[in-house]
């Protein structure tokens, strides 16, 4: 028997989440030499993602929303990198580095049901990037940026892109993909540290939204208006951009994380001009563009490698940091894509 | 010498606009024997068209947006049908019907560089069909509910359909033409004699929002919820049907009258849910989709005289009706396309 570390999910939360009460580390044990079921896996986990839409799971079962809310005293579940200890299943081979969907669990027996969600990823054993590249640029928030941008902000070169929360896990990347695309992109994020680090990844503005104004500044940075929005924020940001937007615009929404934990959300009162400026507002989930997963790790893979994209990580030690890791993202007070390294090979 | 009554736009609204404040009458004197210069057509108006985006137009004109503002003390202008009573251009000949956009006066001249905006249309000599009707449901309002529909509504069959200000110039069509394509259409309107006119044109249900709760009715005439809202009224419309939107829902964005006339524009609270629906939210111009022209007119006039369509208009009689008739549009209080009759032949 082993010592086996989870995460709980033990309570929904109003606002934000704490840790000991909405989330719960517990200490199990696990025997790995046990029998596992037909078709199943038994996986180590390395390394795991936290994320902003996590909050959105933290809900009563009964809302429906596009990704199921955590089950109640069971440990929650997101997207790892991980190790085949054990394989039933004729699509995993002992020793074979996985990426998807599992359980956030030292040790993990994923049923058979499951295993769809997960792939085989042998390359991050050769590629030279970080393992934690593949829960980040080249996993879901890497694609999130690369689908949001391309495929709903339908970007022209030329054109002017603001990205908000622009350091995070998907901004930083988003910057970065319009400055190859011939963009002129601005960012904002929330410390000096952060505007200062998005200047040197080649955005060509960025300010600290708060200390500065984002209705001015967005009218400063942006004196000929705003072509695309990469929204991550929501309320009151929206609203400015609505306000500073050109005709035409088109506001690509990937998340509102100023909304998330709060149970007085913003009313947006200028959306009139959606119909003054032929808006377009559009929401979008990453899982329903699978026909980009092949073109997103080429070109990704090809900008990391040989373009000199930068992609900032926060990487918590050891898994009993993941209910503060995500809180960290939940509150802003990480500094580039949290993960959680979970175990060293 | 004859009469000429004039639509001047003499002061800029802050709320509802009023007659003798911001809208006069004006009495002039015409010599319709007067040469007119080289290019022009001097045009006998026979019917014109009050709409709503016109309140838009009532604004300080250094404020840009997709339609150009009234200029203070001139006569008003938008969608006519005329007579050609002189030409001084090959395009028109005297007897021609036009259709386009014109002062609001019984004689206008128009001068060449405006003749870019007229349109021959003497097929309304013998159609059968009202001539009101070439500046309504076959004219700008008819093809707003065409284009918004069809290529921003991307309406699939078995799929449902909400549109408010339902009886409007717009919205009546936008429910027959849902019905067409086989969508569930429900709309809403402002008294309980526009509902019953609703049903009687086809809606399979039908809501007076002035005595039921909105968010109440939608619950209960959507159980399956919102796949296409055409919004025409915004503000807390807007909000409740994002809470009984679809997953991909599209909101098509055609006007928000409900905020047109007011200095506290509504605050939409739960565009969080744009994120979490993955929904489509788009404003658009019929003017940019002139491709769909030739299509919207076969379509629709075989609509009328073949399919059974109908068109209810509120049909002032005299242009000095014209300041009441665009007030009661902006209430609500027309049943109908608001046009004004302002000759006859």
């Amino acid at each position: 028997m082993v010592s086996n570390t989870q995460i709980i999910f033990a309570q929904i939360p109003t606002t934000y989440p704490e840790e000991g009460k909405h989330m719960l580390v517990k200490k199990s044990e696990i025997d790995l030499d046990a029998e596992i079921p037909q078709g199943s896996v038994l996986l180590k986990t390395l390394c795991l993602s936290v994320d902003p839409y996590m909050r959105g799971r933290m809900r009563d079962a009964s809302i429906k929303s596009y990704s199921p809310a955590f089950a109640l005293n069971q440990p929650m579940n997101g997207h790892v990198m991980a190790l085949v200890l054990k394989s039933n299943n004729d699509k995993f081979k002992v020793g074979d580095y996985v990426y998807g969907m599992s359980s956030f669990g030292e040790y993990v027996v994923v049923p058979e049901a499951y295993t769809a969600g997960l792939e085989v990823r042998n390359e991050a054993k050769d590629s030279g990037l970080p393992l934690t590249n593949y829960i980040g640029v080249l996993g879901m928030p890497g694609m999130t940026a690369y689908v949001g941008l391309i495929k709903f902000g339908k970007p022209k070169k030329g054109e002017s892109l603001y990205v908000s929360a622009a350091s995070g896990a998907v901004g930083q990347l988003v910057g970065q993909i319009g400055k190859m695309l011939g963009l002129y992109v601005v960012g904002s994020a929330g410390s000096d540290e952060k505007v200062e680090h998005l200047k040197q990844i080649g955005f060509d503005g960025a300010f600290n939204y708060k200390t500065k104004d984002t209705k001015e500044a967005l009218a400063e940075l942006f004196p000929k208006g705003i072509d695309i929005y990469f929204e991550n924020v929501g309320g009151k940001m929206l609203e400015d951009v609505i306000a500073n937007a050109n005709r035409y615009a088109r506001i690509v929404c990937c998340g509102m994380i100023s909304q998330y934990n709060t149970t007085e959300p913003y009313g947006v009162r200028n959306l009139i001009q959606v119909v003054g400026k032929s808006l377009e507002i559009r929401g979008f989930i990453v899982s329903d563009s699978p026909e980009m997963r092949e073109p997103f790790r080429k070109d990704m893979t090809k900008w990391l490698l040989e373009d000199g994209f930068k992609y900032r990580e926060c990487i918590a030690e050891g898994i009993e940091k993941t209910p503060q890791a995500l809180i960290d993202v939940l509150r802003g007070e990480n500094f580039g894509k949290q993960v959680v390294k979970v175990a060293d090979l």
